[in-house]
């Protein structure tokens, strides 16, 4: 069974963590929250989610993806040596790396965004195209074991190629 | 393409009505979130969703099911006859009818209760077998046309049970 | 001195468990606050009130009666063995049983509502019906030792029954 | 049917407005809600309630008397001139007037303090004693018609003595 | 370096808090949060601050004036005789006393407004002068080491005068 | 006198809006809250500030600077062009720019960042760097016309320099 960890922070947004934690299990995939600790964060609204290992605790050699939900996390997540170098190990071992929203920020600072396509919330557009990516507006942009998408709306398609890269 | 009603009222449970609301989506669905109006309600800790349309705008003939999340939100649900009459004339048409954790009130106060089996949130068993249903403990229950399940750890299997069944 | 149990847990309605605690004080009554467990529990709106014993802590035989507010308090009070037993045992031993609101749902798994007459909040009238209840909309019913309000407007009626039945 | 003003304002004491509130209503006397506007005021964690009557829209003669509760509502109270009007005529004409913990402040500002003897929440017994009063550090003080409490765990004792007055 | 201690407590006023805070350290001051504990206090809408040292903590002879904010703090700082004493002997040592808006309740308790010349909130004006005070209604009334505003407006002119007063 | 506009959204960083408002008003200038709309905004915690001026209601011309506090609110004033273009004109105009905390972001966005020297929180320093800016982690840096700073504790430095600047 496949396991891919999802990243938590606090102000994390609700629709972009819930959805794909809860889509990867439906599918039969083993969806871990992954958080700089195993303790409780909180929604940007407040709602509470437990991390269930903290990032100093997973082994990335068990791990076949990371999807990173948006909200304000991407800027708390973003802090993280740890986190990054994690993300960072992903992309460059083919495995999946999605990312939602403002998650294009912990992209940008684990180093793997020049020269990919890829899309994002468009607030941080400018960000994402600094950091030498060609930003695309549609739903969802697949450029090889990268995935990604603008926000809330775009969760269906985003999960759609998600599981398709995880199945093939 | 079919049609399902989610319904929303305030202190809604926020992983059991975002996780089917964008399933259904997912698969190819028209997800449409109805409450007893239009308007913006409120999760339990506070976070926005706006219904699409009043439980007065929509046309029963239109929709292939409904979808009814838990949370508080049941307990408002089922002091709308409206809410209840679109609920029970589902059943009766032998469309969909999902119900999850909480969301057995509705069902209870809508009269399609008795004589079925089914499953709900384990605080709420008593009320769901006085009123007349076989309580099963149980991820999923699919009895016919009405799917059931026990609350947010169920939802993957909640909704391969209610997918497989628009599908057929 | 008569010594009577108001139940608390969280989310509980803040005008049903201030004015009868006050009030039973003010007649001469010991009111005392009894919870799951012996710590601070938080109302609909936050209110802050502890619980002076948990329900492990106290003595049945010390009590004359249970007084149990409504909001969605029951829903959680009702998951609970030992606070549904000690209903039950007030109930059998003819001492006073006071529900107001939505704590009908307490008295339904406290399985003490087969049979009596009583009202509560008109969400839940089904499933006191359902239990085996004669449901009445009036302000306050008395039934023997089982006295059942529909909500905070009727909590002047309410409470001059209680007295009244702690007076005899 | 004698007729009490009980006074709200924002960061009302929630203990201190509902009991009274309630408590006058069971005795068989109209209690009703004022306030600077007849609009929806918000207790210190957030309570709703709804003032029945603005401070413009009420007749002095029709009431036999004024309760008001503490919290942080006296501050903004005693900023209303028709408010500190309607307290002094109260008074003036010996009618009931019942302040508990901060509620001294109106007291103050309405300058009905000077000479009587009264108690009220600790932290503003200087300014009690400033404005020429004879402070006393007990649960319920009558001094006339001035009927006066220290806080929450003196609302028995404080009622008690409001409707003995009242039913003289 | 002087050093001056602003007060905190929680309900504090946060303009009147993080004004003061900050321009006294750009001015060159030591600025010293102080708290009747050395813990986090929240302001009325729940921003957090952390007193650097609790009153037991401090040595009066190291620090040259004291600042007191308004909101509802100065209520509960009133109520610590620690405090209290230290405000007092700042005031008789000629030392640096500033209190802005409701701050007047703390120099009322510490016994120092009899004879002064000050300002305050005008809800409380009258608590001032029942102490003693000569009240004037202007953005900053300097009587000696005594420096008081009326509220957040005035903040400019209050530190203004504050630093002038530090810098003689 | 001097006019500067400070910039304001909702999730604005309450030290770093509190601090410059005031202190540039007490030095004499004007100091003018501007926002996308001429409304009420909420900080991170709720607190409430209204703008004074929508960007559309203002005149470029009048203004001598403009300062932006960070918290997320720049994530939210680099999605409007006229607050951009309004930067970027006081850039070129050789008028004041101060900027802290993540108020890089809106910099980023007003493309003025290419080539300058200058600091920011240090979880966007990527997208400063990515934006051709040059780094420094120090309290404040002057390059020009742009004053920037890391975030709440370099607010002396900050507001030291932008006066200093504004003075010349």
């Amino acid at each position: 069974m496949k396991k891919i960890a999802v990243l938590i922070e606090d102000n994390f947004n609700e629709f972009e963590l819930i959805y794909p934690y809860y889509r990867l299990k439906e599918e039969g995939f083993e969806s871990i929250l992954v958080g700089p600790q195993a303790k409780v964060y909180h929604s940007k609204v407040g709602l509470e989610m437990k991390a269930d290992f903290s990032i100093d605790e997973i082994n990335f050699d068990e791990f076949d993806g990371v999807v990173i939900p948006g909200g304000y996390a991407p800027d708390l997540l973003r802090r993280n040596e740890k986190i990054l170098s994690f993300v960072r190990k992903m992309f460059e071992s083919n495995k999946l790396v999605g990312a939602i929203c403002h998650a294009g920020w912990v992209l940008i600072s684990a180093k793997i965004v020049n020269g990919v396509t890829m899309t994002c919330f468009y607030s941080i557009k400018d960000d994402v195209k600094n950091a030498g990516a060609k930003y695309v507006d549609q739903s969802v942009v697949v450029d090889n074991n990268l995935i990604t998408s603008r926000g809330p709306n775009d969760l269906p398609d985003f999960m759609k190629e998600i599981i398709k890269f995880l199945k093939k």
